[in-house]
């Protein structure tokens, strides 16, 4: 059988947890909680299933969690959309992206995407026939050249990603960001598939800014969002788009069709978890200060590194210290230091690679005193 | 936006589900069990939830789900796979069939589907830029007619769609039909996805022979199955896909991206269920004795039908009686006689009304006999 993606191997997240257990290292590197969820949201769970809730979910969700998802970003962001007609809940952010894309991307279709970007952006639009247009993000802040960005722009781009907060470095995109995408896309029918999973963890008073809160933007944009990051729970697989209804239209299509629906019970009891929005508000105070107590640490490793803004992901940088590849440098300090990392290499396809390491501190504050003791002695 | 899928519309199964809510019928359309799974399974997944499995499965599932279902395979059918390579865990068997389509469809290959089929599988195979080629089955057995199928291969032939147990005719597949399709794919490079998610609901002493009971077919087949439909779960997603593994490479990099992982704590549940195979083998005789009551009571309408083989479905002809359209006639019955069921027009591209409804009997006995009696007031 010939492959449609020749070029992907096992993805870098399988290769370095397996490392990171096989040398019974601490494992930074995939993004997920190294803590449990709430003991009230799974008591949800067994109460539904217990009471038969056990059958297809409607194909776009349960009514109760799109009424709370249009709720929340309502409340927050002071924007309407209709929960019937314009939310839809899927298998996880990954099942979004890809939708979103194969309900815009035909053969042909330019797509840009910067980069660094999440690994599952360029496969999902050239499965449906689409070509990537990388566009690098500045160093070393990974801000967006707007510039850049214009200049890749050609009659046959169809679709932009976006990621904020970005992963993996962290960069949360301002109103200006907005407008820059706004202007450079206006009276052109070029849609948007934003990345904002870690819509809920954005530091030192930033504010994230959904695509969906520019009126302009709104219309163009499939808005992708989790509740695997907010509530600990990556491995239930829970997500949802949300778009303005010609878009969601197209979108669902493509959904019935990927996965039809998702988790019953699982929608029914996090349509109640939501009613209390605290749950999710008090979720950027909660990792930030994991990133403060990560970044204090760091401060007595010899890597340099701006903060992250968002996201639960910490990038250093060795540049100034050695000339190795990244990826060669995470797999020995897993074995030799003890601590697993994802080199940032990975997340361009070019494999281009500025020296730089992705930490992820979603983890218990003695995990990252152990990690940081470890990383300590790196010189 | 322009559509992908313009001739898409609202599912069959959503418009008869709710037309059957609002006029208060009984509700044998959309093919789901009308009772609960077990206390035990969802006992586990709680269990699991609590001790705090609640992270990213592997990609590819949990381990021990992996080697139960293999061992599943080589119990019943004596055919081995490597559960580690072979075998992947997905978010339904709605997934499992996209993404093997995906694996194996270019932009202008053709993909014989045998008509009626499921609603998925045509938009799965265009959405990759494959050309549908629509091949009748028999009427009025649903029997395939081999030498349409031969005739129906070109050159350009990639992949054709198999269903044993039939959704929505019930015929299950023989020796010979295997021995046929090996027959006519001899030595060209044409692969096989064989949704098979009744796989443990045949009746009179029939056996479901999967494709991959056929050491020649086994090389070429994506074998699809589903804990939806086994064990009346069709609210929790879970489905897995047993290829060679060449095909589950292929396989695995379209799983990835489109949802990458499948929920955690019912992975583990099901691998623990799984280790009594009473568990499903009981399944076949618990649904037929529903056909026979279902059709014992049909035998008092005025409704021509041979008794399903498998599924569990039961299609019924009134071609003898009137010219009403079958998709007129379901909204009417439903609306009308209180029996909501499936015009089986609507799994023909071209909405070919051969006078039939498809009826689900996965109910509880007494859902059956009310609808059996208002049914019998149907002249
Ligand atoms: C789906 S596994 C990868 C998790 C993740 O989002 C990351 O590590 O970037
Ligand atoms: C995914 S809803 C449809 C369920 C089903 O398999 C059917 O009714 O045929």
């Amino acid at each position: 059988i010939s492959s449609k993606l020749p070029d992907i191997g096992t993805t870098i997240f399988t290769v370095m947890s397996k490392l990171a257990l096989d040398h019974n290292a601490i494992n930074l590197s995939q993004g997920y909680p190294g803590f449990d969820t709430y003991l009230y949201l799974k008591d949800l769970v067994d109460e539904y299933m217990q009471q038969g809730y056990n059958q297809y979910a409607p194909m776009s969700g349960v009514p109760q969690l799109k009424r709370r998802i249009a709720s929340k970003v309502l409340n927050i962001h002071d924007v309407e959309f209709d929960p019937e007609e314009e939310v839809t809940v899927v298998s996880g952010a990954t099942e979004a992206i890809y939708a979103a894309v194969t309900a815009t991307v035909r053969q042909g279709d330019e797509v840009i995407i910067l980069e660094p970007a999440y690994d599952s952006y360029a496969p999902a639009v050239r499965l449906n026939g689409g070509i990537p247009v990388y566009v690098p993000l500045n160093i070393p802040d990974f801000s967006v050249d707007w510039q850049k960005v214009r200049d890749a722009i050609t009659v046959k781009t169809r679709l932009i990603m976006v990621n904020t907060p970005h992963n993996p470095c962290g960069y949360v995109w301002t109103q200006e960001d907005l407008n820059q995408l706004a202007e450079i896309t206006r009276d052109r029918e070029i849609y948007f598939v934003s990345d904002e999973v870690y819509e809920h963890i954005v530091f030192d008073g930033r504010k994230h800014l959904p695509l969906l809160s520019h009126p302009e933007l709104r219309e163009k944009t499939f808005s992708c969002g989790s509740f695997g990051k907010t509530f600990h729970i990556t491995g239930w697989k829970i997500g949802y788009c949300l778009a303005p209804r010609p878009l969601s239209i197209e979108f669902r299509k493509i959904h019935q069709f990927l996965t039809f629906s998702t988790s019953t019970p699982m929608q029914y009891a996090l349509a109640e978890f939501l009613e209390d929005p605290s749950r999710y508000l008090f979720l950027n105070q909660f990792y930030q200060d994991k990133r403060d107590l990560f970044c204090e640490g760091l401060e007595q490793t010899p890597f340099k590194f701006t903060p992250s803004q968002g996201s639960f992901f910490q990038v250093v940088s060795y540049a100034h210290l050695s000339n190795e590849g990244d990826f060669d440098l995470a797999i020995r300090m897993t074995k030799e230091i003890g601590v697993a990392s994802i080199p940032v290499s990975v997340f361009y396809h070019d494999k281009k690679d500025h020296k730089l390491l992705r930490f992820c501190f979603a983890k218990e504050d003695d995990v990252l005193e152990q990690a940081l003791e470890k990383l300590q002695k790196f010189t």
